[in-house]
């Protein structure tokens, strides 16, 4: 019973917490960037940070932590994977819509793509969260992997999956970083003096950095994992369901 | 026999990218900051990061993974317990020194302190790190400590423990990203347009961030745990080691 009420009481605070993580990027974007458009001006990089914290950040830690409801434990494990890949799909979708949002607005103004660190570490976070759907579906959900193959790949596609959270944490709060610098260099209070949207933003960073460690803290307790981890769930494809 | 070798070649491979992260960056800061010197200029500077990625990421790395070298399963806990308190002491003095390194310079050239987002990660860094060490002494070296206090503590240690290596990969993926901005903005070429130094200091961001997810996969690992994680080694302070 403890854990139930003790993992449902952490999944309160990660959801307030994931929406202040999305309320307060919007916020930002939307009060001191400028708004949002889509035709490659600055108003279109807006959705970058928005869609980023939306789908790789707060659904991503929601999809990583399926597994851990305990009402998942028992029962078919089916509608749990489909939770799973359809929260990592509706991520992709808006991290791919966050990769366009930036790219052409760099296209459109003439900026380099893909220089800063941020980028390359954001980069290598979106092909990791890439290659983990792929492989996960065509593993888990597709019939045809055999038993062997999906016992050797799970714990690999847990490990990276939850390695996808601290990358997504350091690309946050590089990016965030770095557009405040970009931002506040030229303003007459630059960001040397910290004025109310450095305030704002380098909070929004820390809400970010809380969300990402609490989500690994739920991941790593022992108490909330499925207890039969390692057993028939492997062996569960899609269509072998009715079986 | 599997776990022990697995582990030792990881061990090889975590010292040879720790090893690589403080020649990076001290080939970085020597090559393209200026050299070193301890006298508020921005030579005195480049100690922070040096201090930083060898004390916060490197050596707490290895401190982090003491527990999960075989060797420390038998036998007394006593010399692991001392080891893991010796190179947390190391590494808290490098980053004091580190600290030391950069409010100097920021107060000798007038530069604001504490107000971009790498800075607050930093401090939180450090101040749960202080936390960290002031509290697993008090509880794990001095004799004082009840056994249920032991119990209780534990498991928390362990968790802001491995929490500190993504806030530190975070901070220094920002710290470089921010170093790169400022320096490379004003010369020739620019940062968007990838000179060496650029290329060389992204390298080192991503090796940081190699190095850390590498630790937190040791960590995570369960046949690398040791294995009598939860019984005895909470009850053997120092001064009741000969009992």
């Amino acid at each position: 019973m403890i854990p139930r009420v003790s993992f449902l009481l952490l999944s309160i605070l990660l959801g307030i917490l994931g929406i202040l993580c999305v309320v307060f990027t919007v916020y930002w974007t939307q009060h001191w960037l400028g708004g949002f458009a889509w035709d490659g001006s600055s108003q279109m990089f807006n959705w970058h940070p928005v869609f980023m914290v939306t789908g790789m950040l707060v659904l991503t830690g929601a999809a990583v932590l399926v597994y851990r409801v305990p009402l998942s434990w028992s029962g078919p494990k089916l509608p749990w994977k489909l939770l799973h890949a359809g929260l990592t799909l509706a991520a992709f979708i808006l991290i791919v819509l966050g990769l366009v949002a930036v790219f052409e607005y760099h296209n459109k103004q003439g900026i380099a793509n893909m220089y800063s660190l941020h980028s390359w570490l954001g980069l290598g976070a979106v092909l990791l969260f890439s290659c983990q759907w792929a492989m996960g579906f065509a593993s888990f959900l597709l019939p045809w992997a055999p038993t062997w193959f999906r016992a050797l790949y799970k714990p690999i596609h847990v490990f990276f999956g939850s390695a996808i959270i601290p990358l997504v944490v350091a690309a946050c709060i590089s990016g965030i970083n770095e557009k405040l610098f970009f931002k506040l260099t030229s303003t007459t209070t630059p960001y040397s003096q910290l004025p109310a949207e450095a305030w704002f933003a380098n909070i929004l960073g820390m809400l970010i950095l809380v969300f990402g460690l609490l989500v690994l803290f739920a991941l790593a307790m022992p108490v909330w994992k499925r207890p039969d981890v390692n057993s028939q769930d492997t062996q569960e494809p899609l269509l072998q369901e009715d079986k």
